[in-house]
């Protein structure tokens, strides 16, 4: 068993590979007129961790995946992301100005564009996911990886997910269940996680019950990931976080850390965590860093 | 030569089938909580002309198409262009509270939920034409038709050209060159009019020159149909057209009627229609409908 006594460093190379990768998959600026691509590049290159593209890759090799199909994936679940991401900011919505220490899109580019920026985002992770049909001896593969990409996005992932979570804002109520909270996290957070897991597993020709098993560590660490960030809302700094805090209790939110206090909502962190862990080791193949990674996201400190 | 002399009945009898097809694709609203996939169904089921998912099957049934694998594509088109519409109609791009006589998505759900099912249309379009791929034995024409309704859709499409209308408006700039303008018609709206052509061909079978055929139709019928709308706006009634005329004027706005005058864009708009309908005429198959639904959008009141 390898240890990554030097994890992140191992975890800043690979980002920095995803990066790269990103960076060739998107638009060229001046190919259009207008400040569409712009604020699309912008938006992406604000940064953030690409947990996302790594936990693909990860799973995608952890299957004996080598070859570039998985690429275009890759890009295209930070695209998603970062759509969600724009969207969340706007006025409607979050009415955020900074992320991660930066000026959110719409408030660089203008409500109007932030909009468009978001849907283009959305338009083009399906442009380039749909590059992978190059490779035409995984036809059914990269097939089965859209199906995974816009389910685990859509109505029935991530984006019902949100739209309960802003009806719940928006409507004033602010004592949700444990259960409708479970709903929206599993969802808006999990769903996002769950995808990149399966679709790397996909690309690799794993077995159902294998892309099964990696959709509930996705599970399990998207719900990890998201009571994680409850707890810092309470118990980090607006400069760790790179983002405002305490607007959880601001907005006066249910969340995990409401229902059951800190203590209660890192062991349920743990928990997911350990669940998360244990799926992955009946799984095949090398697996160490994965491992690793998804300690380090419930644990992580912003 | 069969002359369609009952030509409104026929559209009508397609438009009630699209109807129909579209509704098998809607999702179903008790399967998901919160409010999201009502707000979807209310777009899409505002109505509207049906326009493009007829145009696909028309397209679809010249070159040869007799199977359903369009028909998901066909929804996808109406659920794309319902979420552009849906977008377009927010507070921070066209603020418009009616369309077609009927309050408008974010009226109706509040201006997040708005945003959201405008993102939800444009995932589940997608979602919904992968549903094609059950047709094994056309993977790699759904997996063109695909490209094709993605790269039209996106930043060098319908997006793109929204973002520098939107860009225009916003500046305001009310002194658009004809090409700036051309950029707009073109994107705006002849990329979701080239799109449905395109697939329709691509999906039976189509050789490249015909679906680079179908694309130029698209493109040609796209500006008339976008001029024709220029000069409605200043001819015909806020009943005839369920929203309100004279905006363009209002907001000084650059439109072909601005730049050129009522009777010159009137022979743009037929001169553009007389190259599609010839370069129609070059193809294949059955086309008298499709030759009189070029026409007849040209030549539309409403």
């Amino acid at each position: 068993m390898v240890n990554y006594v030097n994890f992140d460093e191992e975890l800043r190379k690979r980002r920095d590979s995803v990066n790269d990768i990103i960076e060739r998959y998107l638009p060229k600026e001046d190919a259009v007129p207008g400040k569409l691509a712009e604020a699309m590049n912008y938006s992406i290159r604000i940064g953030g961790k690409r947990i996302r593209p790594i936990l693909m890759m990860e799973s995608y090799r952890m299957f004996g995946g080598h070859k570039t199909v998985v690429e275009p994936f890759m890009a295209a679940i930070e695209m998603i992301h970062t759509h969600s991401l724009v969207h969340d900011d706007l006025p409607a919505i979050d009415n955020d100005e900074l992320r991660r220490g930066r000026r959110t899109t719409h408030a660089v580019f203008g409500e109007a564009i932030g909009i468009l920026a978001g849907d283009a985002l959305l338009n083009y992770a399906y442009e380039t996911a749909l590059q992978a049909f190059r490779h035409t001896e995984d036809v059914q593969r990269v097939a089965g990886a859209l199906q995974i990409l816009s389910s685990e996005t859509g109505l029935y992932g991530m984006l019902g997910g949100q739209s309960v979570d802003v009806q719940n804002d928006k409507n004033g109520v602010s004592a949700l269940s444990k259960e409708e909270l479970d709903y929206i996290y599993l969802h808006k957070t999990g769903s996002l996680l769950e995808a990149p897991l399966m679709i790397g597993a996909t690309l690799a020709g794993a077995g159902k019950g294998e892309i099964g098993c990696m959709k509930e560590i996705g599970r399990r660490i998207g719900l990890a990931f998201q009571i994680q960030d409850d707890i810092l809302d309470v118990t980090a700094t607006t400069e760790e976080l790179g983002k405002p805090v305490g607007s959880d209790t601001k907005n006066d939110k249910t969340t995990y850390v409401t229902l059951m206090g800190v203590d209660r909502a890192r062991e349920t962190v743990e928990e997911q965590t350990a669940v998360a862990v244990r799926l992955l080791e009946s799984m095949p193949g090398e697996k160490e860093f994965l491992r690793e990674l998804l300690v380090h996201m419930a644990s992580r400190s912003k």
